[in-house]
């Protein structure tokens, strides 16, 4: 019987298991549709705020990083740390020199200035090469993680120890130990400078 | 210093956020890999479940339900309990009747004795047509979850009011109330009894 301005909620499904999580969810956000009462909701889980918010606010230290619709948020991250918050697994930060040193065709000229650093979603490295201009990276696959209808490939970069993650649907015939190439269009780059934490260019 | 015979580990990750969870269960996983000691790992979170057994006891109120290797278990589970627990979002569940009256081509004519209600997981619903012959449903976008990667498409089937629900790559243009025509091919129905919640068949 109340009617409430605005609804609080703070981390209402962190206890759950992984299966009601997702039920619950679901009916929060329906609840939401029908009752169409501001909600301000905190949570940890990236799925969640990516689900049910229809703006986010991510909040590092206690300082706001970035204020958007989930999916702008997701499609350009305006820091460092935004970008490795939101998406799983976390979007991979590579130096723009060690790539410009793999053979990067041409693909890091345009780059921002300032820009040192770009970030690599890891649905966005392909195993087979795609049709546009691309990086190749060579690697050595060190972990694989067959998720189901996914696969997390966890790979060491050749000439580098930095650990660097894959997703794929399905599950390639690919074995721990083995040397993959991968490949990553322009447009898959987000351009960022390692001092500041800033995206760079508007 | 000590050398145990077994690590027991009781949801240790359950606690952690999102981004912290998944480096931990690498960690894990490579941690079990050096040290080659077994480990007996209790979760309700799926995706540890799938990504850190080499071996999966499914447990259901205290009753072993299925043991087998975690993609036996994803690609064959073996009752209604399993294939709801393993996957998310979960298997949709639906009835042999209600599929048939759709109009199934044949599709179901085959299914082991007993089948009264097929599961299909959420990947394996299309919106364009496959090669492959196919089951076609109508049903109408209630809820649209963008997951940034992943879209969740939950929608009402026609004639029935059981939520189902679509998992797509990136995102469809959709909007939600409007008519979705989708699509199943024959592997990727699982057959189950109902009554007695097994798979049917071998």
């Amino acid at each position: 019987m109340r009617e409430p301005a605005a609804f609080l909620f703070d981390e209402p499904l962190s206890n759950l298991d992984a299966k009601l999580r997702v039920q619950m969810r679901v009916e929060i956000k329906q609840l939401q549709r029908r009752l169409k009462t501001t909600s301000l909701y905190v949570t940890h889980d990236q799925l969640e705020a990516m689900t049910l918010g229809d703006r986010l606010v991510v909040l590092n230290a206690g300082q706001i990083e970035q204020v958007g619709t989930p999916m702008e948020i997701y499609a350009r991250p305006a820091s460092m740390f935004v970008a490795g918050f939101i998406g799983s697994p976390a979007m991979n930060m590579l130096p723009v020199d060690y790539l410009n040193e793999q053979g990067a065709n041409g693909l890091l000229d345009n780059l921002p200035d300032g820009t040192d650093t770009v970030g690599i979603r890891p649905d966005d490295m392909h195993l087979a090469p795609p049709a546009l201009p691309h990086l190749i990276v060579d690697s050595t696959l060190a972990l694989f993680e067959a998720a189901g209808a996914e696969s997390h490939l966890y790979v060491t970069l050749a000439d580098s120890d930095q650990p660097t993650v894959i997703r794929v649907s399905g599950q390639p015939p690919v074995a721990e130990g083995e040397t993959l190439r991968f490949f990553v269009t322009r447009d898959a780059l987000h351009p960022f400078n390692s001092t500041t934490g800033k995206r760079t260019g508007d």
